[in-house]
């Protein structure tokens, strides 16, 4: 086994093999406990991780800032507007902007990482523009470009995921997990979460159920790879357009909403708004609630990765109820991107 | 003596009592004195205090911020704008906000503090508002809730004017302390430091005259509680409309602009700009100049938080003469704030 | 030699003598070296340095910050909209603005320092502007005020453009420095980089030329300047309107955009973009291509502040090729800037 990850980019779980894989969730469990205890780790002092947000974020920010903090190190929080905003060759536009190869090489002459969240509006939708951009960074960035969501995949959500169901788990292995569609009003949220999730989850046994309406299928070419790599490792994946079948017996549940990929670039020359908005209203009644929890296993965990739509995706009942375990979620992302930090960074 | 406050919200000094105040001060003077001495107390060592900033702020952000570094931490700093808006069960959007529950429960699973200063243009400028906020904050945060001024209270500046009255009067007891409304073109300002102002100094047997044109009357509730206090502590309260009564004899003059609660929510349906102006333009004489100083105590303190708007609420020869303490002031907020987070964080 | 800098402003270069910029570039290259074996130097241990930018940056925050950080202290990072933004007397508008004479005087009694970015719009394009605002942080301040670009010099970039040429060159006696105008289509760009490469050039016997097409002279009294102590060391001073002729024989070319003086106030009332247009398309052939650098020395230098405006000021051919050092230069900033604060900052 290898377990040198130095300089390595964090872009995709897909670039790391089980063994890594294995490898930052137990570092992110030392991690936990250690830091419990009060004891400290700074592997990272005096470091810079840079944090360069295209779009809002509670958790994802935070979670890296108060990881570098603890870690001995400083994480700077970049507004693309307060630089020369990024832009890929051919784009650019004197004085505004700044070529990436450019911002990237410059940046990696300063600090040990560079952390990117870019996706939706200022990627115009065109779905993979946000990542694109993010291989762009990596491509001419000499540390490691750590992917703070895209428009493609969500890695680090999807590493505090799997941590949450190991430690409530136990063990993935039989276990059902139920990727599902859930209706919201918010038309404009990025793929990235649950593609991240069954990702994670393909590696270790589980049975995979990705529940959705029509219309609202994922990448075609990463479903392929999650069904291969299921396979691979002893599980099983099954799709269905009904929420209920899909929950039947379920060990996890994983409801939250996404727009179709039929409705934006570049399937269509613009997001599609009302072409959205009407598929999503027929299907308003993929919610999340007590009903339907209970169809699941009794000590069913019901898991999002926030911020829900409280009363659409999901009613209070179930998101404060004791199934729940969406907090111990938004706490594993600060544990387990400390791992990958440790493990990348120099 | 309880000296144990881990743990609490720093929302209002009402919630301590004098012993624990005192507490707070001793430790103020002693991380003054000897951070200027060069000795290091890394107290809050790669901890994290959260700073939500729905309104602008120099000295509060920057006293913060440093107080964390010099105590070995980190202060993130964080815009409502950037995070999902953090808003009250019933006033969501999906995608924009966030319910303050979440907002609250997953920043306490990564930081050991959250501080939020708020009031005015964000809340309506409906009285209590954003105190209710912060109280919801702190009903759901498992950490310390920390007021770095809110609609009704701005706690922080009253233990540093506290700290500053202390260093310089040895004693509060019979000391004339004058808390009084001045003009100031600028009728959106909150009312939460004479609030707090003359909260703190009921605490230790002063002589509170509090001066203002009829009009600009505050909270009758805190009024109250003011003037049972000093009475409790050996202290009098008075009330007056008339500044240079006021000002006769007074050890300590504190002249700062601030809105009628008469021309605001609730009290009216908006807040009412026009009637505010002309309440404002009768009392355009409410300046405190040398020919005021000068019929105070001849070692009078001249007081203000800053900003103070020059040449209305003071003249330049004032704030920039032998009797102001402004600087020292606002140097106290440091202090006394490390204090507080040092006694309330864990 | 007088080795102590503790608590100067560091506005501009001319303010240090030979001895002190020598004094500067030996710690940067110490700096350099020590943190690339991994030997830590918390010389700013919990210190804070304060940094206002009213201007974009990628360099300049990010090697501050980095420089913080990696001395053990850590810089706070202000948008003059979030904190009341700092007036001159005189413009000053209640609770939206506060007087700098404030701002710098709260700011001293929390920081160690206090950096400054500050040209262009929010000045009105009044040439020297800028400069003046940061004379005024200065002359309130008792922490060391650090010029991180204004409207006359950016001094920052001089040193680390020095502490390049050096590296490269090892002396620059008698090398021959083209700092050369070339063309962009982004017009509104500071003066501050010629001025302050050519100051920086004049200390150590180098032949500098200054190659501008007409219309694009620099400020005459620094010129002046620059041309007496260039003589007083040693070197030569030559000004052309011919790029071709500037390149001959060229040890270090800095190609650069910046417009007219004629243009802009106080030559005129506004900043005139008909007429800066008009100039600056007149001279769209002063570019630094392949064929221009063939006429320069074989192992000329291409210097660029950045950024670069790429296929306008420079060929990706020659900004990506063997003779470019912009990411060196880039680099160099973070190691003077961290000698800098270490020298000034107590």
């Amino acid at each position: 086994m290898k377990s040198q990850m130095k300089g390595r980019d964090f872009l995709t779980v897909w670039d790391f093999s089980k063994e890594e894989i294995e490898t930052i969730l137990d570092l992110a469990f030392r991690l936990k406990s250690d830091i419990a205890a009060g004891i400290p780790h700074e592997f990272l002092k005096n470091k810079t991780l840079f944090m360069l947000f295209y779009n809002r974020s509670l958790r994802t920010r935070n979670s890296f800032e108060v990881g570098m903090t603890q870690l001995g190190g400083h994480a700077n929080y970049l507004d693309p507007e307060k630089v020369y905003t990024p832009a890929m060759e051919g784009e650019e536009q004197a004085f505004a902007t700044e070529r990436i190869s450019d911002v990237a090489r410059v940046l990696a002459r300063y600090g040990e990482g560079i952390a990117i969240r870019l996706f939706g509006d200022p990627t115009g939708w065109r779905y993979k523009r946000g990542n694109q951009i993010l291989k762009e960074f990596a491509y001419w960035a000499d540390v490691p470009v750590i992917n703070m969501e895209d428009d493609v995949y969500h890695p680090c959500q999807g590493m505090a995921d799997l941590m949450t169901m190991v430690e409530k788990l136990g063990d993935l292995q039989k276990k059902k997990i139920v990727m599902s569609w859930a209706y919201s009003p918010s038309i404009k949220k990025p793929v990235s979460v649950p593609h991240s999730v069954m990702t994670v989850s393909s590696f270790f046994g589980a049975h995979i159920v990705f529940a959705r309406p029509d219309g609202f299928e994922l990448d075609p070419e990463i479903l392929d790879k999650v069904k291969e790599n299921t396979r691979r490792y002893g599980g099983t994946f099954e799709e269905t357009n009904n929420m209920r079948e899909a929950f039947a017996g379920a060990d996890v549940v994983y409801p939250k909403c996404w727009p179709s990929l039929k409705f934006m670039p570049p399937a269509t020359d613009e997001f599609d708004a009302k072409a959205q908005t009407e598929l999503f209203t027929k299907n308003r009644d993929w919610i999340c609630d007590m009903e339907k929890l209970r169809i699941a296993s009794p000590d069913v965990f019901y898991m999002h990765c926030l911020p829900c739509d409280r009363g659409f995706e999901v009613t209070d009942e179930v998101a404060d109820g004791p199934n729940s375990v969406i907090f111990d979620q938004a706490e594993n992302r600060l544990h387990v991107q400390k791992a990958i930090m440790v493990l990348t960074m120099k």
